[in-house]
């Protein structure tokens, strides 16, 4: 039995989340597991982390383990033919025998994208979030590095039973002249994030940016991590799982 | 009642091509028609060219006559509220009243995208043809300018009953680091084009691409516009029809 490391490229629209839920639910974790069989796999995907309903992904870690003799390079082709088109493998490795897609992820990597344009782009939708009203980029600039660093973010997330407390390493935002129009980037990079943070964190943002509150107004959602105290979350579509970094140890099959 | 240019986004998908069609056949044009008269407009769109199935569009023009009132700058969000969230008009002119679409257009633009990795692209599905194969770029770019000019292009289009003589102002190709992976995007610009003329070209311009025929090879099809010398027609999906250009004393509105 080898460990494999998949890594996973996915359009969200159409499932109902990552996690694998009740029958009759299109989930990312569910479409997997049904190929897996097929392969000489184990039925069982372990991801790096959760994405909702609509939330898109670049390159989702899974682990798997495989029972079959078939080398690792050619794990994508082969579950490709068997998975939808949109979901896809686009990497796969042997990796160490404990090697834990969740649990060894050293730090994930979202982005979200804003188009803002006077019109809604029918070639991006369910892929950002539209805008019709220019934002504040300095607002939203001065509010980001307050985010920065360990503090308890349930103010921002969706639930509310668990333990808040997380690091965030990196919070930016960048302007391109997309195709479709101007697009505002974000780039989140923390060791984990709660269910529903970084739409908090965005759909607030995105008010700073609007002008309907202060940057210095995200410091009281982290003081009190009262969730009536944040913005709106912002719409899944422009919400994208960009990455996971794990320790290069793990990421070496066993020696022979 | 004012002439109204528009200019129109789609994502071809999920239409049967642009032209209106006998009833149950979902078409760009006839999206548009069905939502002219709520708001006063006659229910007639007039296209600068048309696309197939499954082509997409970033700013096509339709020439529309407006009875109500509503100013030009009104008509885009009074159109998109009624139009599919897969087309959505992206700006509003009146022009002179003997403007039209078509036949005053001085010439057209398109795109072709391919997207070059091992694997394919969930997040670009129905919007790039995906090769995993490298391209031989020198040698497409050999191929480009043999097309350029006055020819007979029939040999790379799909009908075969009309006069075949067109004129390409420019073709050239580009290659870029997207987010998805490395991409070439061909560009061509022409006075007009035949049915199904670009997708023949890219299709033979990606057996050049592929080693599969020389660059020379183009030149044959020019001379006979015999089909069955051209390559396979490259998918709908990685096409895009950019843009189309009008003398500027046919944009201006009536004087006072």
């Amino acid at each position: 039995m080898r460990r494999i490391l998949l890594l996973t490229e996915y359009d969200g629209t159409l499932f109902a989340g990552l996690q694998r839920q009740r029958q009759g639910l299109r989930t990312v974790q569910g479409e997997l597991e049904k190929a897996l069989p097929h392969i000489g796999a184990l039925p069982k995907a372990v991801a790096a982390g959760r994405t909702d309903a609509g939330v898109h992904a670049l390159a989702m870690p899974f682990h798997i383990d495989l029972a079959s003799p078939i080398p690792p390079e050619k794990v994508p082709e082969a579950l490709n033919r068997l998975l939808p088109e949109d979901l896809k493998v686009v990497a796969a490795r042997e990796v160490a025998p404990d090697f834990h897609a969740r649990k060894d992820a050293l730090w994930r990597a979202y982005r979200y994208r804003v188009l803002l344009r006077p019109h809604p782009s029918p070639l991006l939708r369910h892929r950002v979030l539209w805008l019709r009203r220019p934002l504040d980029l300095k607002a939203m600039e001065e509010a980001l590095p307050l985010l920065l660093g360990r503090h308890n973010f349930l103010g921002f997330a969706k639930e509310e039973t668990r333990e808040g407390v997380r690091e965030l390493l990196e919070a930016r935002l960048e302007v391109l002249e997309g195709e479709m129009g101007p697009e505002v980037r974000f780039y989140f990079k923390g060791r984990s994030f709660l269910r529903g943070q970084v739409r908090g964190m965005v759909g607030t943002l995105l008010e700073v940016g609007l002008g309907r509150r202060s940057p210095e107004s995200v410091k009281a959602i982290l003081e009190t991590a009262d969730r009536r105290l944040a913005g709106q979350s912002a719409p899944a579509a422009g919400l994208y799982f960009l990455e996971a970094a794990y320790p290069e140890e793990k990421l070496k099959p066993p020696g022979p």
